[in-house]
């Protein structure tokens, strides 16, 4: 489906990824033209053929690492709004090219931030908690400059993406683009890959088939899992908010909780014996985290509204069906991991 | 000069600059054969012209920003050392164009990293002590992770170097490339720019040619101050070092002074009455800023070895020829007292 040349789009790169597929949907449900430029590196098929027979959606395969696509540049003057949440995000996804990994966010963040300047676009980064590291301050707000090691394997994300918000920032200092960055803490929900190494995939799609229960350390570290709806909500409150976009705006849930009442809270809803099996804390693994969002709660009035309950139970479903319908070929065979 | 196509070479990117420059004439002095690289953006004309007589010296202008010149990738094969100095270091330079900063210290290093990894040729890359921000720990060793504002204005050299220092250990980890990462502190000497606002040569030109001498806060900030061929000789012992590379090493003199007592030492030297101005510190101007140079003593065997006195007699007496011979636009010539 190749849309119309004379109406203004929405550009999301990373549109078929967790977050972004799901972006795309409400985007769509909320009468927008969506074009959605992905490289297909982490994205699931299913994820795009929930959208693809839309009339508002086009996708467009490219990698924001290179030149952008034609079928973007020529359609420069079109885009009023766009959206970059192109970038592996789980470690074993990241880590496996980690010069891919840092180039697409610098270079190709980059590309695009070019591109919202020719267009007149507003321009959304999502940056990742992951900018404040292992944090010693608890939670985090905005203003905590992290505490990131920046020459560990978990650099190459938590570096790069850093480094996209300087650019953004510089480029908004510069009068070049108006721009937007959201911080977004461990998100949660249908369309995630059930091997990428993440905590509430590894743990769900062990659940559902039986298999052993992988603990990273003793289960004590903390996480806040936000639903991947109310984090969708919270992109589009801040790519439309009437903020100056002059400061980052974290994005998450929190409710803060172990990584042993995660697993809990999830045998509440698949109920089967397990056995846990704890294996050693991966490199720089953040021990605690936990987004402080009162800033968005002033500037945009937003804040998660799922409980953990209700979206777990959405995201077993999810999975299960998965599971049965063959899309997950074995979920506990690839080494991982946590988040 | 074209350096003949049989023997092993050593490339110096950014070997036009101030460090580069003497760089370059020490390795020439070592019987090296040296390529320089240089985009010309903040390399003084006069440093070239000290260097580009010598038979083992080659000059190719080009922007690591870009695809590597031809004469430099048709010779990968030649190439056994490569020193990435290659980017504007001071505040003012490197805030001109930031997109620009950034992808010098992110792409440029990737375009060398391949470079090296082509040739098998060990690399090393100039980073700073601006990976530190402004300390919380003082002095800084090498496993502090700093304390940097990412979305500041420093952020596009603070931050491109932190994200170059991830990719060089990046293409380590990965067995792409030998490398090695200098933590650079603040550096002096003759070949630096005059007017680039580094405190230095802000002091030393302003004190020379009698304007009234800017002091940007109280002048209680502090800094260390290396003078360039002890720097240099560390770059050296860096690269040729027995070491297994997987870690920065700071580099810099950890002889701490104030603002305040170096215009006092520059003013012993260049005795004439002045008058000072003080100006408040810019945005995220570091407090203090000091190295822990253990590693290098204890990996390197490498320690400063000029006093600050004699650094700054052989600094002052440079500038103070560059203004008479007009390379420093100043009309203003003074004596200066001997080393």
């Amino acid at each position: 489906m190749k849309l119309a040349q004379d109406q203004s789009l929405t550009l999301v790169a990373g549109g078929a990824g967790f977050i972004g597929s799901h972006l795309c949907a409400e985007l769509l449900a909320r009468g927008k033209r969506v074009v959605c430029l992905d490289n297909l590196q982490t994205a699931r098929p299913t994820n795009l053929r929930l959208l693809e027979d839309h009339p508002n959606f086009e996708f467009v395969e490219g990698d924001i690492v290179n030149a952008l696509p034609v079928d973007i540049t020529s359609r420069a003057g079109q885009f009023e709004r766009i959206y970059n949440l192109a970038c592996a995000a789980s470690p074993p996804q990241y880590q496996a090219d980690p010069e891919h990994t840092m180039l697409t966010c610098v270079v190709g963040t980059d590309h695009l931030l070019r591109l919202a300047e020719t267009s007149g676009a507003r321009f959304l980064l999502t940056s990742t908690s992951e900018v404040y590291g292992d944090p010693e301050v608890h939670p985090q707000p905005e203003n905590y400059r992290g505490w990131v090691n920046c020459t560990g394997p978990r650099a190459c994300y938590d570096e790069g993406k850093r480094a996209a918000e300087a650019m953004a920032f510089d480029f908004a200092r510069m009068g070049r683009a108006d721009v937007r960055v959201a911080r977004i803490f461990n998100t949660y929900g249908p369309h995630m890959h059930p091997d990428d190494g993440r905590v509430v995939s590894n743990l769900v799609c062990q659940a559902l088939s039986g298999r052993d229960i992988t603990i990273y350390g003793d289960g004590s570290q903390t996480r806040s899992f936000c639903y991947v709806s109310d984090m969708v909500e919270g992109l589009i409150a801040l790519m439309e908010g009437d903020l100056d976009g002059s400061e980052p705006v974290n994005l998450g849930n929190p409710e803060e909780l172990t990584v042993t009442e995660l697993l809990e809270a999830i045998l509440q809803i698949v109920d089967r014996p397990v056995t846990v099996t704890h294996l050693p804390l991966p490199t720089d693994d953040p021990r605690r985290r936990r987004p402080d969002i009162s800033r968005a709660e002033a500037q945009l009035g937003w804040r998660p509204r799922t409980p953990l309950s209700v979206g777990l139970a959405r995201t077993c479903a999810w999975f299960a069906e998965e599971i049965a319908g063959g899309d997950v070929q074995d979920p506990v065979t690839v080494p991982v991991a946590a988040e």
